[in-house]
């Protein structure tokens, strides 16, 4: 146990386009009790968090205001009553922003550091591996010799689609927005990438000229009309994300090329990883050796501290980061 | 054989927006020679020609110019040196617009009349009818007690999409242009129908206030933005066709919030009949007792004449029909 006071970051108002610090507030809490309680080490910073600061009906409910986001983190037991869950042991939980988390023993999960260090549990071996790796499998059903294309692939998701796609005998042409993502992108072993600031569809057109099989989408809008006009006949789009609408403030008005999926007899679904669970051993199963042995990379981008979470947040929605966002604490 | 010289529909000019009797020329042609030649008795008329008059790469090539358009027609064999194709047999074929047809013998499917008129081999039990079964079927793969809310109901696909769902068990939507229609779908059995002159969404929201399982689009636009809307969570979109466009100069601005596929993880999937041909015997065997037995309706639109089929054709694209649009010569 700790004197520390507990702290954690609330909520405090609906961002209208793109979030501010304002929207944010880091308060001293009650340090928690319950059946495990838990400090924080490690936080998750995710894109689909801006759909929950709105106040609409959705997948999951919006972030209450006023109260600590909900959200991925990792952490040590400091404090336990059940014997699965010692004190010292590591574990995950989506307890979110806080340096203290408690409830039952049921909401948290306890990880073996001696596979990878915790953090990897909420990146590579985590929800955004998962996302990637069924997006690919169960999704777009992933044939041998596929061309895919990826945006976002410089991000979490997307740096694993276009690893996992290499790890396969497939390839793949990643999107990212800055020279230095594209040239990570090229040494990750991506066989083509570019920086979409350049525009999407001639540099699509350009490193896939004779099309491609799979679209997987993190990013939708001008990304989504240019892999509409590039995907081959049966071709498949992974809806996964469409970050360059998170804080949009009217509709979107691409793709303006939906009626191309009538001739190319196009496959547009849109996943969320709740429902590919029962998939994690099989995920594991291939992405674990693959990182052990370095076949496969994970990185990170890590900021420092409780008080900076709003800000890596706001950074994420803008590209800040590399690989996996995460605030240590 | 007939002294009657034969005659043509061609394209002259392709169409920008609306088709006018200007895009088109009847003309006076040599009698064609063949191992089988053909007096045509009924020609097809139907939306998917609309694009085929663009000079656009496609799933098929465009019309030529100054020559007639291509399209399915049913006809009497007048001449043959084919025993499987004697004279005075019903023969199906796709070289359409014009009086009279010949090729080789394989150009020709003999059909039974006893069966059916030759005109239904056109509609109910030809493309329009494969097309609405494969796509609830194979593209939707329509559960029993599912809502399918369908586009274009009026139509030749959309007619028999209701007419199908209503055989299964399933609950039915369908919007059309006008009163007439949707009294017609009433008495088709459609469990709700209403003019989209009206508005979509608001008319769709109150048709199927818990959501649609299935959407089968014959429209595009409005209406399969108001379906995403409304689709509930691992709903299906069958997009077979989107006439709301056919005639557009700019490109189609909705669907607006297709981000809501990831969500409710919504499935589009364009299809072309093409690719179902190989059901077409599990089609006929659930189709054909049902129209013997009065239980599924099929209406035709009749337009008398050669001369006439451009006017039918712009008329199509207009809604002037219910039920399949047909020429009869």
């Amino acid at each position: 146990m700790t004197d520390t006071p507990a702290r954690e970051v609330q909520l405090v108002s609906r961002p209208v386009g793109e979030p501010t610090a304002a929207d944010f507030a880091v308060v001293d809490t009650e340090l928690p009790t319950g059946e495990v309680v838990v400090r924080n080490t490690w936080m998750s910073v995710d894109p689909y968090m801006r759909n929950r600061m709105r106040d609409v009906k959705s997948y999951v409910p919006p972030f209450a205001l006023g109260a600590a986001l909900d959200g991925g983190a990792a952490g040590e037991v400091v404090s336990s009553t059940a014997a699965s869950h010692p004190v010292g042991a590591t574990v995950l939980h989506g307890l979110g922003w806080r340096t203290h988390a408690a409830g039952p023993a049921s909401a948290f999960r306890v990880v073996d550091t001696s596979v990878a260090a915790p953090q990897a549990y909420l990146g590579v071996l985590g929800m955004p591996g998962l996302t990637a790796w069924a997006g690919l499998t169960a999704v777009a059903g992933l044939q041998p010799g596929e061309t895919v294309f990826v945006s976002a692939a410089a991000g979490a998701v997307g740096s694993l689609v276009g690893q996992i796609v290499k790890l396969r005998g497939g390839r793949v042409v990643g999107s990212a927005g800055s020279a230095e993502k594209v040239a990570w992108l090229r040494e990750l072993g991506f066989d083509a990438a570019f920086d979409y600031h350049d525009g999407v569809l001639p540099q699509l057109r350009e490193a896939a000229p004779e099309g491609i099989d799979v679209y997987f989408d993190n990013v939708g809008g001008e990304h989504l009309e240019a892999a509409i006009d590039v995907l081959k006949v049966h071709g498949r789009a992974v809806i996964c994300g469409m970050i360059s609408l998170y804080n949009a403030t009217e509709p979107a008005v691409a793709p303006r090329n939906l009626s191309q999926v009538i001739g190319k007899r196009l496959r547009l679904e849109g996943m969320l990883v709740s429902d590919h669970h029962h998939l994690q051993d099989a995920f594991v199963a291939e992405v674990a050796p693959a990182l052990t042995d370095g076949r496969l990379v994970a990185r990170e981008t890590v900021v420092e501290g409780l008080d900076a979470a709003p800000e890596a947040f706001i950074g994420l929605l803008a590209g800040a980061n590399t690989g996996k966002m995460l605030v240590r604490l």
